[in-house]
């Protein structure tokens, strides 16, 4: 895998600021089946972006809400049975009905019930699959893997050629958070440098972007890998101006939001780092 | 509507300052069945103003445990089935014993399922009734609304008539949150100006003013609508001075939480700001 | 109970800092099953002090996963019947590893119900009980109790006989918060000084500090008594250094997570204070 040369920097820092403005003027209401650990950085990284969170998870809801919303995350991060129906149902509709959704594998590999869940939800199309290296290793390979809770234990580097397989056999973009977020449709890939290393010290942060992702695409859903990108590099920016002023990673986290919802033109523009592999 | 002129400011923020006081001496105990995205903020909340907190939904335990605190919240913001019935018996007994309990029927409009639980609990006489405009509309029209996620479609002073109904149909106190919070006993209204525009950039934001207001309640349950409009500005006046330090909606929550815990006598004699309209 | 004269401080600062740089070191992989408040300051505790938490609580994920983990945190502060199960068989399977596992009785004396589970969980032998004095007392007594809420209406000291007593009984070391921090394996008496009062206003620290002693425990199982009075200290420490910074408890919060991530050597050696009693 070479990183190419890159003469469209530019071409990014725009794509970029594009879907951050869209999605401020839009407010796409982004319904969200979450983890518990999640729910409040998840709904708060997506108002600080200017969307709307939802966190409506019973299936009772679904036919009712589902329609009215932009897009659709779904994450397994704290899995269990009952949960999996409204699941299964709000991912249907929203492929049903022409809707982005997006899948966040969490902890795949920590058992085999939530492997089958997570190859059950995978046949019903994500628009976009994002994990750490770790998590789409062990969906690509749909095998259980050893997956050490929510963290990483493989470089995103190595998990490309899994995220390519993956995204062929699914028709899903991939995304693959690490020290570079990777970004793939099978064929193109692309690197999001943005970030710091302590991000990784806050919990469900991967939770957040996913959902931030999701937002994204809600605003271009026919440009899946650029939005998904965007949001990658968008989110990775803010906690690197958050890092300027943390001390820690609880100051991180919230100078984190404050910077995701102060995000101007010009530093967006400057400061997003795309670029594409091959 | 018409806003009165106001030769009794002072009144109100010498009611607020008694509250807020009488809640830091008495500590009340204050049960919650809330959404999950709340939690955390909520139990802050109480705890910064004074209160004990008490996260406590297994029917199991409220036989035992509720005749114990002094004022019960039930939030209906991630409602799924298995939950209701524990709603229903906490409000049930809450009334059969004369303690004051407080409806947030957060998001009402998302669903038929919703609305049927939230109009089912309304029969089990909240004392308080907290919402924003659209989903007091909602729940005053008794049909599908279309509120988009837990926000407001609608500004709070469009829902006065729909609240004042509400409270006239249902005996509760009902208040609205919005750019100025309206609060009713069907006959009187007052308005409540503190408050910062930021604040609906945090989630469940909402549901804490929610508790707050039991809170409030509980340290003066013959007095249900004085103490809650004390509630809300207090709240709002928390937000003001937090402004004041925050640079984006993260450090807003911090110093928001912070600021109420320090809210002195002289502070909000001179700024909590209730008028009546008529 | 009579304060010993204490000639080596330097031994337990030396201890404790063994214990925060192992865990560092080996990062252990730490299976929370907690409530529902409690799981994003856990998770983010656990992350600061250099531990990897995994909220795994479905019961159909504990024998593929528990068996990777290196100790496990049963927590009861919002109980409810549904996952009382994946309790048990975590805790079961845990002893049956040879796994240490600690537990949390928040707010044991809210109801028989929650009383009874936790009886039935010292069955299983956790390896530490931490709970405030009431809890410990009301655990103690097995008698339904009066706790307030999940806060103490006993102070810590007169727990220690209570705390001796039900150490004896289950094999466990007990560890009571307060204003001093017991830990007793029955016979032991020791008293971790560290700490502020204002921690008692942000919610789940003391659900905290459990993951905290799990953690701790974790990477010396065989030496459970001192790496729980660390524990405590260490979070004690971190919450004295953050009072320093903060205004209020939102921000103590934060600078309380952001400390205990940068605690160094020399300040463990220096401010750890732990004294024996007899």
């Amino acid at each position: 895998m070479t990183e190419q040369e890159d003469t469209n920097t530019n071409t990014w820092g725009s794509t970029s600021w594009t879907r951050l403005s869209s999605l401020r003027q839009q407010s796409p209401l982004i319904q969200c089946i979450t983890n518990l650990v999640s729910m409040d950085i998840m709904a708060n990284t997506l108002l600080a972006a200017g969307a709307s969170p939802a966190m409506v998870h019973s299936i009772l809801e679904i036919p009712d809400f589902t329609p009215h919303t932009q897009a659709v995350v779904i994450n397994v991060g704290t899995l269990t049975p009952d949960w999996l129906p409204a699941m299964k149902a709000a991912a249907g509709l929203a492929n049903q009905l022409g809707k982005p959704w997006v899948l966040d594998p969490a902890a795949v590999g920590a058992s085999g019930f939530r492997l089958k869940a997570c190859l059950e939800l995978i046949e019903l199309k994500p628009t976009v699959v994002r994990g750490n290296g770790s998590e789409i290793i062990a969906l690509s390979m749909a095998s259980l893997g050893s997956t050490k809770g929510a963290d990483s234990l493989h470089e995103s580097s190595d998990a490309v050629e899994a995220a390519k397989s993956l995204a062929k056999s699914s028709g899903s973009i991939v995304a693959i958070s690490g020290s570079v977020d990777f970004v793939t449709d099978g064929q193109r890939v692309v690197g999001a440098h943005n970030g710091v290393p302590m991000l990784q010290k806050i919990t469900a942060t991967g939770c957040a972007v996913t959902a931030l992702i999701a937002a994204f695409v809600a605003t271009d859903p026919t440009h899946a890998f650029e939005a998904t990108a965007s949001a990658l590099s968008v989110f990775g920016l803010a906690g690197e101006i958050g890092m300027g002023l943390a001390k820690g990673p609880a100051s991180l986290r919230m100078h984190l939001i404050d910077s995701l919802h102060g995000l101007d033109q010009e530093t967006v523009l400057q400061r997003v780092k795309i670029t594409s592999f091959s």
